[in-house]
């Protein structure tokens, strides 16, 4: 393996291509994604809404259920009518 | 004013010295955000629900309401219950 | 497809355990590109540096020098030499 | 203080002008940071440069030249020329 100041070439450019191979992958699914959102868009369902429902079907439901009363609890001492 | 490379060192020097003036005002405010929370959290508030209600307090209250109408609509359907 | 407030909840069911599936593929992939800096730094590299010259090698090769030669001649002018 | 759910309605509302106000100068001082930039962008100075020398010089001296000394080091052995 050529060296260069001590460095493994093969092994560091190795490396380096297999995170550049993951990235891609990754950067592939993410475009996937947003195509989903955009599909639902098209089909009139409001992004933001979806993006806080997906959000909140991840958290534990009686945290989730918690919080939720505890902002509702807020929102009314300030006036903050939903 | 001396140069380096066409480039006038005390222009530089002014520029970069005035964003750092500013951003450690910026930061010493961001200190002082923590503080507030942490001060609330001392008294039994939930910090995670205190900004939740500060940024729906910047929103424009139609929108805002909209919003939420249709993410308790999402939640219902997909069974959600807050 | 059962409705609720005009909403086709099968429809809206389908959307998001489809982004679902793609964000569970994606945060495999991220966990996989945590392992590789994780196994590189085991074997002695710095991952602050890989992730560095990773993200340079995306750029336009006469984009990065032209922006790495300024950025070396506002350093040489504020004395932040490297 | 007049109390809902429990909640000292004063007490809460005091909470979030603090932060509001404390947010409003935060913004504040983003935005003459903007400012800051854009005159020196007007000047011919490179924004994304001055950017990377900003953060440099919050640096630990040798810290820095030890972390550009091993990029070069990756850079050079990937062929990834400056």
């Amino acid at each position: 393996m050529a060296d260069t100041g001590g460095i493994a070439r093969d092994q560091l450019k190795s490396i380096v291509e297999r995170v550049e191979r993951l990235e891609e992958e990754k950067a592939a699914l993410a475009a996937d994604i947003r195509d989903v959102y955009a599909e639902a868009k098209g089909n009139g369902y409001d992004v933001k809404a979806l993006r806080r429902v997906v959000r909140e079907r991840k958290l534990d439901r009686a945290e989730f259920q918690e919080q939720e009363a505890i902002i509702d609890l807020y929102r009314h001492a300030l006036g903050l009518e939903v």
